[in-house]
């Protein structure tokens, strides 16, 4: 269980990313018609699923295996679909909101564990990349479906860009550990909004034809 | 190789789990038209994928790493269902057998495994639910298919009920472990066949469309 | 950064390796209108993904992690594509050696860290096929397709058969190691260019129809 005296700021913000996350992995399993569990196992990955890689790339135990809080923040969210799903077409705006908020904060926690874990900057950047990322791509890769973010990039240049400014904020500023972090969530949510808002995307590679490939 | 002389119960009963599994993913793999290789792959994947993850999870090395007895069984599968791949559909129920054996095995060696390295019960349905499903999620990733369990949960309750009846006599009872091992399985695979019985389905959300997701 | 000082000529044909695998990755992510970033992540996966899987399973640090060169190289494969995506198809046979020269290369380094990690030979053979054609697989999976691999097994055959021969000329004769390696990825080499110029494949399995299995 979940011991609520020691909550933090921080621990609220994760609760809201995390949430952020298992909703839109339990929405779109139920568009594909899952069943209650396949929806709660798509949530779940959805939100675990970035932290999870790189945890077992840097050979430590999961972060989820830890604490249960992941766990109920997906039920909390399966059942907050089940009760609300009518309503919650108009409420996208606050869970585009919400998911912003968590996908900064995924960034944030990858990045500065790596650095704490003595690795070098490039590998804080892929880090913080992984941890916001990846949950949604293990989550299309469930639904069958190519990732969504390999073709609107706006998620991951946002994690890119979140990283470097991290890494350079860290590394080459005496600055405040609190405002290092609220600085880079502040610039991926800043540049993921900018690039919906101008739909901004990345150039797609041409002149490729399928099957050119001979081997 | 195989040290014969040290054969237990335990051994004959994972080695038909092992088996009925490879079978599955051989079957499923040969309909796709893959090669014997493929097919070799995917039965392997689905036999040994979910204590894969788990033992990933866990930080240790994967338990196949160690005796290369999964390996042959999964060939024996192969070499089977090449000599009998016309009379397989007469054996269905018999393979099923096989199979919801394998399955609740699978369940009890994961939860055990994971009380054992001192982890909190959650964890240990978790992991058991892991066990006896990822091989399964991975075998249709692989086929290109969305993963069975998240439309027909049979499988995925089954686990997680095993697993919570594992963690309850394990830590709650003073019962012999053998005896928690068994009803444990049996309570698996009655599960299993009860829900088959009478077509029991967790049910599905509605109200998602497709591409509701602005994000 | 890289270090160009300590080049050796094993890190030159790791690098023509490294870059005709993420080449293969970018392309076929560039015929399903991947963006540049979707692109990238892809040949990047294609190149390190077996790789990576492999020291997973062998619970060391990803190899990449260790050195950027990795990443540079993908970021080059990229700008390659980029400026010479007209005339990439002219270059085929070109690629087909690189591609070659990384599969025989990544088979030997796989097989050889798993017999310096003192595991059985057995487990060298499987960790050598997975160095080689893991990448690939994810690759496709990535890209929504069935994996190649299971289909047109030249790759996989020719990866096990190289696993069998480094081993046992490693174990069982007293040749200098550059010999086995070389030797080795020769015969990785050889089966595949035969294999491509007589059309050789393995059988499929027949008699399967999809959904025949009742669970």
């Amino acid at each position: 269980m979940f011991d609520f005296s020691t909550i933090q700021f921080v621990d609220v913000i994760e609760f809201i990313g995390t949430f952020a996350f298992a909703i839109s992995g339990i929405r779109l399993a139920s568009a594909k018609k899952f069943d209650l569990f396949g929806a709660f196992v798509v949530g779940l990955v959805t939100a675990v699923g970035g932290g999870t890689l790189r945890d077992l790339l840097f050979g430590v135990i999961p972060f989820w295996m830890d604490n249960s809080i992941y766990l109920w923040c997906t039920l909390f969210a399966l059942v907050f679909v089940m009760i609300f799903h009518n309503y919650l077409i108009h409420l996208d705006s606050t869970f585009f909101a919400f998911d912003s908020i968590g996908l900064a904060l995924f960034v944030v926690v990858g990045a500065e564990k790596t650095l704490n874990l003595g690795f070098d900057p490039w590998v804080a950047v892929i880090m913080g990349t992984i941890t916001g990322s990846v949950g949604g791509v293990l989550r299309d890769v469930l639904i069958n479906e190519i990732p969504l973010i390999f073709r609107k990039e706006i998620y991951a240049s946002a994690c890119v860009i979140g990283g470097v400014v991290f890494v350079l904020l860290y590394n080459h500023t005496g600055l405040n550990l609190i405002f290092v972090e609220i600085s880079t969530a502040f610039v991926v949510i800043l540049v993921r909004y900018l690039a919906i808002k101008y739909h901004l995307s990345l150039p797609t590679l041409k002149g490729e034809k399928k099957n050119n490939l001979p081997y």
